[in-house]
């Protein structure tokens, strides 16, 4: 692991490293802030996964997040949205499909599969490095993310629920294999048979089995991409179906940016901390 | 006046805007934050001056301000740190000189008396645009920045009390005549003789004429440009001279960087809403 920067933050540490990953085949950059309780013992850690053609600095710059945080005494991490740097053909031909638009799931098709593996990264090459490197609990997990994060968020949750303690979501693509970013990802990473797609969809597989725990989902109803993209009422049906517990709030005015999300960042960092720091 | 983007954001809106400025002869860009307090009668404004290479966006998206400016009920303003597109022999050759690095000063030399004059548009016609166009009180501006900024706010306060009621810095370059960034900028903007260099030194003004309220500086001791670049030492030291008040803040740790700025960004907009929010 190569640290590119650290800065003093809130008391904590904020830095940017890089590392060989395993998983992608590729170095993989990811950006981490230790709140000031990690100097007495290990904290838990609150993952965020970001949206399309974001990078691990973008949460970290424009959430807002780590004042909380560091009263709090949760770690954040933040990881990228895709590998870089191979140049697949037709990986960077769009800003929703390839680069910086990796979904978060692990790819079964060519050229794909072979570096297109980010639900294997996030649920267990990047917290076992994170727990090796910096003060992190094993034991106490939160994924959170935004819009094609929000959907890495929560598939990733519902598939590994024994890995993850607590999860939230903000504006999150609820239902890709609905709208037309989950079918153009899906289609090119997971191939033409949608029978596996519902494997990496939220609303699918929160009625084949609901998190064990509730979920917490911010939406804006100024939102540019919500009637076509985001789908949140067909997540409360799914809920409504399962016995999930969800709280979906939809704010009227907000739109998909991260002015929304540092609107309502608090609320989801203390969402985590009531399950994470719970004895 | 222009409107590129209109965001909700913590209740209150988060715009980008531009305008013909006749300070400048150029298009400027800025920012602005209006609370939601703003819906009921006007509100002060505070004014952000940014630093070397920055931008009209760097504040609101890395400081953090805008949470607790909601809640106090505080307008923020941020505008650009030069003119742009002139294209004037020499003005993009380093970061620290022309393009993005206008000094908030009046230039006198050719060819940047023509438009560098970053002073008479901040002190005058940006306050004016803004207190025409936004909800924001004519009788309650403060004034603060960081770096360049911070010695952008220092000394406009001091130039011009009655404009500004309240003033604070981050890491000011609080004695420019002594230091390279300012040797390069005023030796160029104002002419090699120095004696009209000390009328935009936060030093020498206040050692002439203390300003009328408080100052908060907050200065970082891991700051990477302390020792060649700042001297909160050579203030603090003005302050004592003129009976100057000065809270001078040196934090153990902290860098150049706006995860300083956002550690202590609360305290600054408390001492601004101190003195404007005063009844």
């Amino acid at each position: 692991m190569q640290t590119r920067s650290v800065s003093l933050c809130h008391g904590g540490q904020l830095g940017y490293y890089r590392h060989a990953s395993s998983s992608t085949g590729t170095e993989m950059g990811f950006a981490v802030f230790v709140p000031p309780q990690a100097a007495q013992a290990p904290v838990p850690a609150l993952y965020f996964l970001a949206g399309l053609t974001c990078t691990e600095e973008t949460f970290v710059i424009k959430a807002g997040a780590q004042r909380l945080a560091a009263e709090l005494g949760l770690m954040l991490v933040a990881c990228d949205t895709s590998p870089r740097g191979l140049n697949l053909p037709g990986d960077a031909e769009s800003w929703d499909f390839g680069v910086g638009a990796g979904f978060y799931l692990d790819a079964t098709q060519a050229p794909w599969a072979a570096h297109y593996r980010m639900s294997q990264y996030i649920n267990v090459e990047l917290p076992a490095l994170i727990e090796s490197q910096f003060p992190a609990r094993g034991d106490r997990r939160g994924l959170f993310g935004h819009s094609m994060g929000g959907h890495g968020a929560l598939v990733n949750a519902l598939r590994h629920p024994q890995r993850w303690q607590s999860v939230s979501a903000f504006a999150p693509i609820a239902n890709p294999v609905a709208v037309p970013w989950g079918e153009k990802a899906f289609s090119r990473y997971l191939g033409e048979d949608r029978s596996a797609w519902v494997q990496w969809d939220a609303c699918e597989l929160m009625r084949q089995q609901p998190y064990p725990g509730p979920i917490l989902v911010d939406q804006g109803l100024a939102d540019q991409f919500l009637a076509s993209q985001l789908h949140p009422d067909a997540l409360q049906a799914a809920a409504d179906a399962s016995g999930q517990a969800l709280t979906l709030r939809q704010h009227a005015g907000y739109d998909h940016s991260y002015w929304f999300i540092q609107s309502f960042i608090d609320d989801h960092l203390r969402h985590h901390a009531s399950i994470l720091l719970a004895r």
